[in-house]
C-alpha cells in the first residue's frame, strides 16, 4: 500500500496523469493534467487522489497524512521550482489554491480556498511582488476568512446571521462611516486581519495557523472531509453515487495578473459566442485581477487589433484616443499575444469545438488558467457546428450531437431587440411559460380582446387564471400573463400550442377585474397601458418594445436536413386548428398526434348547442343537441384533414368534464338560462350536480363517452363524413381515432363498437370507405399495467403522459405550484416532472406500458402526446423505448427533430 | 369423429356423465348425472356436450344435427320408457325443458325452455293429465311465448317497447278489460294462444313449428347459437374465458305437482337456515307448481310434523284446524316424506353441507329437481360450520373454509327485530355504507347533536355529505345519513371505522339546512322526528324502530379460536382513540395500523392552535401555535398508547389539506377572525390561497411536513414524549411512526431526519429511550415503482390502498358516484374497486411494491390500511403477496381475522 502513487504533479508542459483518469484524479485534476500535457502553460500543482480519500476513511487523518507527506513534499518543491517562487517564503512567496474534485462535479462539497501560504511575513512579501500593499493585505484578510469558513468550519449562528467575519466587517464599516469594501485602506485591512485573527481564536481556541504546511494539511484534510457533509450525502444518494467514490485534491499555484504593466487577465473564444462567427476574439485588462474583469470597474479592452478597431468605430472612439486608452492586447504584449493566439487554435483544433479561455500574463509571462467548450447563443451554435462540418473538424453525427436542443427555442420566436431590453424596466417576474417576445395594450376579457383586435389595436391579455372559455382570446392576443398557474397551467399549455408569448404565475401581479387593473406594489397598470412580456425568460416590461422576427438561417435548414437523415422516430403535432396545422407542416410534421375536440366546442355559436346537451334531461334531448353540433365538427376535421392531406390526425374524443362548458358565475347562468329558455334555478341546479371535488379524477374522458354514447357516436359520425367528403375531391384523410382517459379494456371495447358500428354506417350512406384506426390515450396508470389486453383490440397507442404524471406522482399540475418549487430547490425532484418526463418512476409506467403493449399487438403503433414529446430528454427516452413517433406543439417540432436525431445517433 | 359419444344420458339412478364432467357435460349437466348416480329420483334426461358444441361452429348445422340425431332420438325414447310418456302424444305428452350449460355459468347465454312438446294435440293430453284445462292452455301460450322470444329471437322493436306477445297480451287485457292475467279465462287463453302464433307468422314468415321434433332441434341449434351473442362474447372477455369451451345443451323431462291431490311441489333444508339448528325443515303446497309456492296466493305448509305443529302455535292456530288445512307433508304423503327424509339425509351426508331441495310429487311419485347447498344467515352459517366440526363430519380447515367472511358483519351489529321491520315504511334507500341499526332524532348539525346527546337524546345526524368539522356530531349521534357520497365518502369511512350504521349518498333525499329540514318527495321530516337507519341494507324507515344487540355465541369465540391457529398474518385495526383501540383489542386486533392524527385536531379547542397555525406567516408564528398542540397530542398518544399496551401502534403523521381546518362560510370566518384576533379579510385570503382545483392531489400529506417540517416535529416530539412518560410507569409503547403520501425517497429521507432529531433530542432531554419504527404509508402508484430505494430508509411499508386506488385508476372517490355505478352495471368493472380490491391493476402494483420493498429490505414489515384491510378477497390476496399484516376497522376484524385463515389454508 505504500508503494503507491497518490500525488500527480502537473505542469511545465508535463503531467504524471491524463485525461482518461479521471475516477483516480477527479475530474479537475485530470483536465489539468490533459491541458498541461497539451504543451499548454498551466500554473504548475497536483493531484491527490481519489484513492487517497477511501484511505482517509478507512485509516484516519494520521495514517493518510503519513503515507501523503512525501509526495506532497515533493510536489511543492516541483511547484517551487517551476514557478520560481518559495512556499511560505517572505520575499517571495509561493501561493497556492486547493479545491476539492470528484469524479462527477458535486454539490455540497468543499469551496475553493485561494492565497494559501499567505501569514504576517508572506504578506509583506506578496506587497512587495505585487508592489500593492492594499492588495496583499486584502488578499491575506480574504485568505483567513476563506480559510475560516470553510476549513475551520466557523459558521454563522443561526440561519438569520451572517458568517463572524462577515458581522466583523460590517461593525467595522459602521464604525469607519464607509460604505463599501473597496473604500477600506491598507490600514484598515491590517486592523480587520488582526480582529480576523481575534476571531478565529476565540471560535477555535487555537491562533490562526501561520505556518504554510499546517495550512496546507488542514486544507487538505478538510477537503476529505467535505466528501461526507450531509448536502453531499444527500446529493449522492439522489443520483444513487457510490461513497467510495471519494474527491481527489487539487492543488495549484496562483498566478497574478496585477504585478504592473507587464501583467494582464483577461478571456478568449476562439470563435463569436453571440453570431458563431469564425474569429478569435476577447477581452483583457492590464494589471489586474480576473475579478476585475467582470467587476466593471474598468472598461475591459479588446485582445485583438480588429477586435479592438471595430469596438472603437461602434463606440465612436477616435483611432488616437483608441491607441492611447484603449489598445488591444496585440498591440500592448505582441508576444504573448502571439503565444495566445497559437494557443487557441491548437485547443479548438484538439477539443474540436469552440474553446472560452481563461489566461493570466504574469511579468509578461502567459498562464493558462482554464480551457472549456464555450456557451454560445442558439444561432452561434448552430453556424459553429455546421461551419466545422463543412470544414471537416466534425463528422455529421457530431454536428447534430453539438446541438442543444433546447437552444433552438431562440431562433424560433420573436425577440426583443437588444437595445429595447437594456433601457427597459421589469416590474414582474413570472414564468417562462411560452417562449417569444411581444408588446400589446393590457386587457383583462377575452371579449374585449376581440374588439379591440378587431379595430386594430395589439393586444396582451392578463388574466388571474385562463379557462377553455377565453380561447378566443388568447387566440388574437399578442401574448399572455396570467398571476396564478404554473408551466403546464391552462395558458401556458394552450400558448405554447399556439406558439404564442406566455408569462404565467407572476405572483406579485395583483388583477382586479372589476376596476380593469393590475397592481405590482405600488405600481397601476389600466386597461389600454402597454406592457411587453419575454415569455423566455418571464420577464415582464412597462411599456411598449421593439420586437425582432427569427431568422431561420440557411444554416437552421441544413440542420433540419442533416437531422431527418438519421431520424427512424416521427415527429408530429398537437394542433386544434389548420391554422396550427399550417405552421406545423411548415416546421416539418409528419402528422398530427394530438387533435383536442373540446377547443372546438367553445367556438362561436358552438357552446349554445353544447349547453343545450349539458342540461338535456335524456338520450333524446342530447341526440337534438348534438345533431346541431354535427355540421361543424364536420367542417373542422374537415379543415385539419385539408392541411394534414395525406398525414395521419390523431383525433382525441372528448375529454374534459361537462363543467367545463357551463357558466359559474350569476350573470352567465341567467345568460345561458335565457338563451336556452330554462329558468335559472334549473341551470344553476345543472352547475351545481356537475360541480366535482376533484375534476381531475371525476366524469371526464371516456368516462363521458360510456355514460353518454351518443357523444362519441357524433364525433365519430363527423369524422367519417368529413373523411369521405374529401375523399371525393383528392384529399386524403388519414384518421386515427384516440379515446381518452381508458383504465380497463372493457371502456376500450365498448367505445370501439360504438365508434366502428358508427363507421359502417356511414359507409353504407356514403356508399365509400376509408381506412381509419381506432386507439387511445395511455394516461391512467392502471391502463399500462393492462395494456397487453388493451392492445389486443386498439390499433395505437399515444402515452398522455401529463396525466400520467400526474396521477403517478398524486400531483395537481392546477395546484402542485404550492410544493413544487420547494421540492425543486430543496432537491427532492431534479426537474419539474411537468416539464421534463420523470424517467425513473413514471417511464417506468411507459416502459411496461410499450412492452405489454406490443406483446398485445406485435405491430402497435406507439408514440406520446404529452408535453414531454417536445423536450429533448424525454424525446431520447422515448426513443430508447421504442415508441414510433413523438407529438409536441408546433414550435417545438424543430426541437424534438433534433432530439430525435441525437437519439438515434446516441 | 362419428364414434365419438355426444350425448349423455341420466335418470333412474343412472347416468352415463358424472361430477368430474363439467369441461365435457358443462356444470348443470355433470351436476344432473351426479344426482342420478347418486340414486336420487332425478326427472330423466340426457346433455349434449360442448364439444358438440364446437363442431356446430366448425361444420354448420346441418352437419352437426347429423352427427346428433341418433343420440338425441335414443336418449328420447329412453326418457319416455323412464317417465311413462311420449314425446308429442295427443294423450300422454311427455314434455321437455331445454337449457344452456357451460363450464362456469355465463350470463348472456340462452335461457330456459319450459314444456316444450306442446302443440295443439299434446295441449288436449296435458289438459287431460293435469285435468286442469286452464293450466294446459296458460302453459301451451307461455311455451309459444318463451320460444318465440328465445328459440326465433322475436325481440321488441326497440329498447322503449316490450316484446310482440307481451304487447298481444296487455292489448288483449285492454280489450277485456281485465287487470292480471289470473283473470284470463281458458277460451280467452285459447285465443291468445291463436294470436301468439299469428304473430310468430307475421315475423317470421313461417308457421310456429307443430312437430315437437322441430321445436327440440331449433332449441337445441339456439342454445349453440346463444354461446355467440354479443353479451356472452363480451362476459368471456371480461373473464379471460375462451371461446373454444362451449356449452352443454340440457334436455330433461318435466314433471308437473298440479296433478291433483296426490302431487304437490315444495322446497326442503337439512338444517334450519335461520339458526343452523340441525332439523329438517321446509315448506310445500299440494296440487300446486313450484312458482305457486314462491307467489305467495297459497299459504304454504311445513313438511315436518314437528315444524307443523310449532307454525301453528306461532300463529295462534288450534291442533283442528292445523290437522285440516295446514296438516304437514309427513301427515299427508308419509311413504313420500319417508322418502324425502332420507333423500335429505343422504345428500348432506354426500356433500357434507346443508342442503336446499326442490322437490315436485308427481301423482304420488318424488322427484328431486334441484340440490345445492343452501343459503343461510350469518349465525347459521358459524353454528353450522362448528356443530358439523364437532359431529367429526367435516375437519378443522373445511369449517373455516365453510365460512362467509362477510357474512360474520350480520353477528356484529345492532339489528332490527323482526317484527320492527315487518311493519315498518321504507322511506328512501342509500348505500349501505357502514352496517347496523340504528333508531334517533334527526338533527342536521354536529354541534346539535352534542347538545340534545347530552340531554339524554338519541339522533340521526343527517347531512348533505359529512366533513372533519362534523367530527363530534357523528361520534356522538346513533346513526348518520347523508344524501350524497358513496360507499367510501368520509361519512361512510369514518362510521365504518366508528363501528356506527352509516346510510350514505340516499339521493332522493333533499336535506335543507336553513329549514332544518328533510324531504323525500313530498314528505317532509323535520328536526326533531324520528327515523330509523338499516346501515346493513340501506334502507331510511319512518319512525322509531326496536333494535336488538347482537350476540357474539359461544360458536362465534370457538370460530375465532380456531381461525388463529391457521393464521400467520397479523390483524390490526384502524383505531383514532382510546376508545375505538379498546374495542378493536376485544375483537382480537393485534395492534393498531393506522392511526390518524388529523381527527385529534378538530377536538374542543385544538382546532384554534391548528387556525393560529395555518394563519402564521412564518415559522416562528408556526411554532408557537404548535407549542399549544403539543401537550394534547401528547395526550392523544398516551391515552392510545395505555390502550394498546404492548402493542404495535402505527400513526401516520398529518394528512389531510390545511384547508380542511379552515372554515368556508362567512359566518365562521368571522368567528375565526374574532378568535384569533385578526381580520375577516385576512382570513377569507388565507382561505382563498388554501383552496385547491384537485385537494387529492394537491398539498398534503408528507409535503405540508417537507413545506413546515415544524408540523412533523412537533407530532414526532408528541409521541417520543407520550411513550417515555408510560414507560415510567409500565406501559410499553411501540410506536410505529408513517410518513404519509411519499412518492420519491427524498422525501421519506428529509421527513425521517426530522424525526429521528426530534428523537434524540427527546431522548436526551428525558435521559431515556424507547424502540421507534420509521416507515411510509405506500399510496401513490410511483412509491411503488421506487419501493427498493425507499426501503433502504423505511422500515415498515403500509399499503394506503384507498388513494393508491384513485390514483391508479384515475377515479375520485367523491366524485366516482356519477360513473361508477354505471361502470358496475355495464359490467366494466366487477366490483367497486375502493371496497374490493382491483387485482389486476392495482393488485400489479401492490405486489410491485412489496417484491421492491423486500428487495431493498429483506426484513421490511408490510401491511395495509386501506379499506381493503377488512375486506375479505383483499385479506387473501394480502396474505399471497406476503404482507405482515392487514389492519381495518374494529368491527372487520373478525372478518378480516377468519380471511386471513382461509387464505393461509387455501
Amino acid at each position: 500500500m505504500n508503494g503507491k502513487k497518490r500525488v500527480y504533479f502537473f505542469g511545465d508542459g508535463k503531467a504524471d496523469g491524463k485525461a482518461n483518469m479521471k475516477n483516480l484524479l477527479g475530474g479537475k485534476g485530470a483536465n489539468l493534467a490533459e491541458m498541461s500535457l497539451l504543451g499548454l502553460p498551466v500554473p504548475a500543482g497536483f493531484t491527490i487522489t481519489t484513492e487517497a480519500c477511501s484511505e482517509y476513511y478507512e485509516l484516519g487523518k494520521l495514517e493518510v497524512k503519513q503515507l501523503l507527506e512525501h509526495g506532497v513534499k515533493q510536489a511543492v518543491k516541483h511547484c517551487e521550482k517551476i514557478m520560481n517562487a518559495e512556499f511560505g517564503d517572505k520575499d517571495n512567496p509561493l501561493l497556492l489554491s486547493v479545491r476539492s474534485g470528484a469524479r462527477v462535479s458535486m454539490p455540497g462539497m468543499m469551496d475553493t480556498v485561494l492565497n494559501l501560504g499567505l501569514n504576517d511575513d508572506a504578506v509583506e512579501g506578496l506587497a512587495k511582488k505585487t508592489g500593492n500593499e492594499r492588495f496583499a493585505w486584502d488578499s491575506y484578510r480574504r485568505f483567513i476568512q476563506m480559510f475560516g469558513d470553510v476549513v475551520l468550519q466557523m459558521k454563522p449562528a443561526s440561519k438569520q446571521e451572517s458568517d463572524p467575519f462577515e458581522q466583523i466587517l460590517e461593525q467595522f464599516k459602521l464604525d469607519k462611516g464607509v460604505d463599501k469594501d473597496i473604500e477600506l485602506t491598507t490600514s484598515d485591512l491590517q486592523e480587520i486581519v488582526v480582529s480576523f485573527k481575534k476571531a478565529v481564536k476565540q471560535a477555535t481556541g487555537k491562533d490562526f495557523p501561520t505556518d504554510p504546511w499546517d495550512q496546507l494539511w488542514s486544507a487538505i484534510m478538510s477537503v476529505f472531509d467535505s466528501w461526507n457533509t450531509e448536502r453531499a450525502i444527500y446529493y449522492r444518494m439522489l443520483h444513487s453515487y457510490p461513497a467510495e467514490w471519494g474527491t481527489a485534491v487539487n492543488v495549484q499555484a496562483m498566478v497574478y495578473g496585477n504585478m504592473g504593466d507587464n501583467s494582464a487577465t483577461g478571456v478568449a473564444f476562439t470563435r463569436d459566442a453571440a453570431t458563431g462567427e469564425n474569429v478569435f476574439n476577447g477581452e483583457y485588462l492590464i494589471n489586474a485581477q480576473g475579478e476585475d474583469v467582470v467587476a466593471g470597474i474598468r472598461t475591459p479592452q479588446e485582445i485583438t487589433l480588429e477586435g479592438s478597431k471595430k469596438w472603437a468605430i461602434l463606440q465612436d472612439i477616435s483611432e488616437e484616443v483608441r491607441k492611447e486608452s484603449y489598445f488591444s492586447l496585440e498591440e500592448a504584449m505582441p508576444k504573448a499575444y502571439q503565444e495566445l493566439f497559437e494557443i487557441q487554435k491548437k485547443l479548438e483544433h484538439h477539443y474540436k469545438d469552440m474553446q472560452d479561455l481563461e489566461f493570466t500574463i504574469q511579468e509578461g509571462k502567459l498562464w493558462i488558467l482554464q480551457t472549456r467548450n464555450g456557451k454560445r447563443t442558439g444561432a452561434a451554435m448552430v453556424k459553429i457546428a455546421i461551419d466545422m462540418l463543412n470544414d471537416g473538424m466534425i463528422n455529421e453525427k457530431t454536428a447534430i450531437l453539438r446541438v442543444e436542443p433546447n437552444k433552438l427555442n431562440e431562433l424560433l420566436h420573436p425577440v426583443f431587440t437588444p437595445e429595447a431590453i437594456t433601457k427597459a424596466e421589469v416590474i414582474a417576474k413570472g414564468l417562462p411559460a411560452s417562449p417569444g417576445a411581444a408588446s400589446g395594450q393590457v386587457v383583462f376579457f377575452a371579449d374585449d380582446a376581440a374588439e379591440w383586435v378587431d379595430e386594430g389595436k395589439k393586444v396582451i391579455l392578463v388574466r388571474k387564471e385562463t379557462s377553455p372559455e377565453d380561447l378566443s382570446g388568447m387566440n388574437v392576443a399578442s401574448g399572455i400573463l396570467t398571476s396564478r398557474g404554473g408551466m403546464t397551467s391552462h395558458a401556458a399549455v394552450v400558448a405554447r400550442g399556439m406558439g404564442k408569448c406566455c408569462v404565467s404565475g407572476a405572483g406579485t401581479v395583483s388583477v382586479d377585474y372589476t376596476a380593469k387593473t393590475m397592481s405590482i406594489g405600488d405600481l397601476v397598470i389600466k386597461e389600454g397601458d402597454w406592457i411587453s412580456l419575454n415569455g423566455t425568460t418571464g420577464e415582464v416590461y412597462k411599456e411598449k418594445l421593439q420586437t425582432k422576427e427569427p431568422e431561420l438561417t440557411g444554416y437552421f435548414g441544413q440542420l433540419m436536413d442533416l437531422c431527418d437523415r438519421f431520424t427512424d422516430m416521427k415527429v408530429r403535432t398537437n394542433a386544434d386548428t389548420p391554422k396550427d396545422s399550417e405552421t406545423a407542416r411548415k416546421f416539418g410534421a409528419q402528422g398530427i398526434g394530438l387533435c383536442r375536440t373540446e377547443h372546438m366546442f367553445f367556438e362561436g355559436d358552438r357552446i349554445k348547442a353544447v349547453r343545450e346537451m349539458i342540461l338535456a334531461e335524456n338520450e333524446e334531448g342530447r341526440r337534438k343537441a348534438l345533431e346541431k353540433l354535427l355540421p361543424m365538427q364536420r367542417d373542422d376535421f374537415g379543415g385539419i384533414f385539408t392541411a394534414m392531406d395525406g398525414l395521419p390526425v390523431t383525433i382525441r374524443l372528448l375529454d374534459p368534464p361537462l363543467h367545463e362548458f357551463v357558466p359559474h358565475d350569476e350573470k352567465s347562468q341567467q345568460e345561458m338560462a335565457k338563451e336556452l329558455r330554462v329558468d335559472v334555478s334549473e341551470v344553476r341546479k345543472k352547475v351545481e350536480a356537475l360541480s366535482e371535488t376533484n375534476p381531475m379524477l371525476g366524469h371526464r374522458g371516456c368516462r363521458l363517452g360510456i355514460t353518454y354514447p351518443e357523444i362519441t357516436e357524433m364525433q365519430a359520425r363527423a369524422i367519417f363524413e368529413a373523411a369521405l367528403n374529401l375523399k371525393k375531391i383528392g384529399i386524403k384523410a388519414m384518421p386515427e381515432i384516440m379515446i381518452p382517459l381508458i383504465g380497463t379494456v372493457q371502456e376500450f371495447v365498448l367505445q370501439e363498437q360504438v365508434i366502428r358500428k358508427t363507421a359502417e354506417r356511414v359507409f353504407t350512406e356514403k356508399n365509400d370507405t376509408i381506412d381509419y384506426l381506432v386507439g387511445t390515450m395511455i394516461e391512467i396508470p392502471r391502463a399500462t399495467l393492462v395494456a397487453d389486453k388493451i392492445a389486443e383490440h386498439a390499433e395505437f397507442f399515444s402515452f398522455g403522459t401529463n396525466d400520467l404524471t400526474q396521477m403517478t406522482f398524486g400531483y395537481s399540475r392546477d395546484d402542485a405550484g404550492t410544493f413544487l418549487p420547494i421540492y425543486i430547490k430543496n432537491n427532492i425532484l431534479k426537474d419539474d416532472p411537468f416539464q421534463v418526463l420523470d424517467q425513473e418512476g413514471v417511464g417506468q409506467l411507459v416502459k411496461t406500458g410499450v412492452e405489454r403493449g406490443r406483446q398485445g399487438r406485435q405491430d402497435l403503433k406507439i408514440g406520446i402526446c404529452g408535453e414531454h414529446g417536445g423536450e429533448p430528454s424525454s424525446v431520447k427516452f422515448c426513443h430508447r423505448v421504442g415508441m414510433n413517433y413523438v407529438s409536441c406543439s408546433p414550435f417545438r417540432i424543430p426541437i424534438a427533430r433534433i432530439a430525435a436525431a441525437q437519439a438515434a445517433i446516441e
